[in-house]
């Protein structure tokens, strides 16, 4: 009664050649051409009276070897991206900005490549179209806060030629960020490698330092957010709760890379982390907590729309993704 | 260091109120207002030369009670739905049904409800919208299959009054199903509450009965696309694989409803399934299958874009949702 085997279906890849072939007498209807296009990638949904809505800004497919994971085997990892049916050796990380719509603030968590990692990530840069395509115009934008100084989360506050993009924001970064970045005696003293994002977070902030808010995590940053420690990553990575009415969520950032690894493996270092152990200490604080009370939560890296929820597992936690909702 | 706690999202609640009723003289740039509108339900994925494309027809928000599923406790039930962060007592049933495009033939596996099933479930219907933004015409279909009798499959064949909604597509249905749900014995021998499935299936059918196909599921019915037998659900409940080139996908059809419930629990069995024991050894086998072969699957009740891969756990199975292409 079930029949379906590999027969079957190389049979019908077999069978799907010769029915092309023979298509140009079949057809008798026009064939609506292939397009390749996706659907516009943004995703809105409520918290409380706000709408939240995840705008993604396409993808790295970062090639990783066995230096990806400071303190795990590669097989180990290898193992991982198998069991999430994922590409081996080609790690997808997708970008999702977060912007929160309160009905009186235009507020964006993070700015995503601004269309300036596509040399590396030739699929990234698709954030102004899907931003377009939710509404908005950067001219709407009233808030700008930054989680940390990489250049996937900073890059999109200015052009590549050094303009503005978001001419109407005020921009608000942890202090502990600005003091570890735009400190010329850490630049020295980092390792050659990680030369250029500090330059780049010159190019992103030195001209117009004196209007960027600088705050100290744990307090109140837009109306309802409040950011929050979660350092490691960085020195000064800062997550946010978003709360209106009795409902609230909780925007991870980069408190966890791609969640298959590294929720899943919450004691795992990426080589990205500033400093590995703090930032598994301070992931296994935050899964708990997201995971004990039930929180709907956000990862700048998880799959769009990047949003779901943590359970706990025998040796970590897990993600289960938020279902697609048509209406709100 | 790490700060998040419920008073801290609570103090973030009180200032969001205290800062809306501000909000009119702080507001210096036009708010973007708030528009509650969800980008559109398609997704587009290839499989070989193939373009494949998931039609979401909005879901139905099901209140489920002890009978849902036969052979289960109301608790375990509401135990695998908190599990999953459903909602309580009303199940999400989505439907999204899937469109193959080989590039000369516009293929569609079942259409939908017609958005006739508006009064039960308000949230769908849909279905034309979502195929209008993915560029498509209903003149353009070449080729309807249909996996099953149920409403939400074959309702879309026909208008609220009575017009062929593809006028230039040719209708393939399992023979096994026309068995049955077009004979007036089973009609009479069914209990009262199918009587309405029944009378359904002979608005859609009876005036059209000459020009659709029936085929016995095991062979192939359209370039590529094998039936599968997969009875149970209903007594000619069929699956479809597809494959081009070397890659192939399955669809699953109702071979579960709601994964979360299903698939996690293929023993359970729905009110729904004709054939409880029938459905729960054909979903058993279709399952070891998708998981042993790691095939991409897509299930018409499956979270959109309705898609994934099938693991193995010690009692059942688990979905893993595909990843969100941006790019194809």
């Amino acid at each position: 009664m079930l029949q379906i085997n590999r027969r079957v279906l190389l049979a019908g890849a077999a069978s799907a050649a010769t029915a092309t072939a023979m298509s140009g007498r079949e057809a008798a209807h026009a064939a609506a051409p292939t397009n390749g296009k996706q659907a516009s990638g943004f995703y809105r949904y409520k918290v409380g009276d706000y709408e939240l809505i995840a705008i993604n800004d396409g993808v790295w497919l970062r090639a990783i070897d066995d230096k990806f994971v400071r303190n795990a085997g590669f097989a180990d990892v290898q193992k991982a991206l198998a069991d999430s049916f994922q590409p081996a050796g080609k790690l997808p990380i997708p970008f999702t900005t977060l912007v929160i719509n309160t009905g009186s603030k235009l507020i964006l968590i993070d700015t995503g490549t601004g269309a300036q990692l596509t040399a590396m990530a030739p699929q990234s840069g698709t954030w102004d179209a899907n931003f377009a395509a939710a509404g908005f115009d950067p001219k709407n934008v009233d808030t700008i806060l930054i989680s940390h100084f990489h250049p996937d989360h900073i890059n999109g506050i200015k052009t590549k030629d050094g303009q503005l993009r978001f001419p109407n924001a005020e921009i608000s970064v942890p202090a502990p960020e600005w003091a570890y970045w735009m400190d010329d005696a850490q630049m020295s003293a980092a390792p050659e490698g990680a030369r250029p994002a500090f330059l780049n977070t010159r190019r992103i902030f030195a001209d117009i330092a004196k209007d960027v808010k600088r705050f100290e995590p744990g307090g109140e940053v837009a109306p309802g957010i409040t950011s929050i420690a979660a350092y490691g990553h960085t020195p000064g990575h800062t997550a946010f709760a978003v709360a209106s009415g009795n409902a609230s969520m909780l925007a991870l950032s980069d408190t966890t890379n791609n969640p298959w690894l590294f929720v899943r493996n919450p004691e795992w270092q990426a080589v990205i982390d500033t400093d590995g152990p703090l930032a598994v200490t301070t992931r296994r604080k935050m899964l708990d907590r997201a995971s004990a009370d039930r929180m709907l939560v956000q990862g700048y890296h998880f799959p769009f729309p990047a949003s779901g929820y943590i359970t706990k597992t025998a040796n970590g936690y897990d993600l289960m993704p938020v279902m697609w909702q048509a209406t709100l």
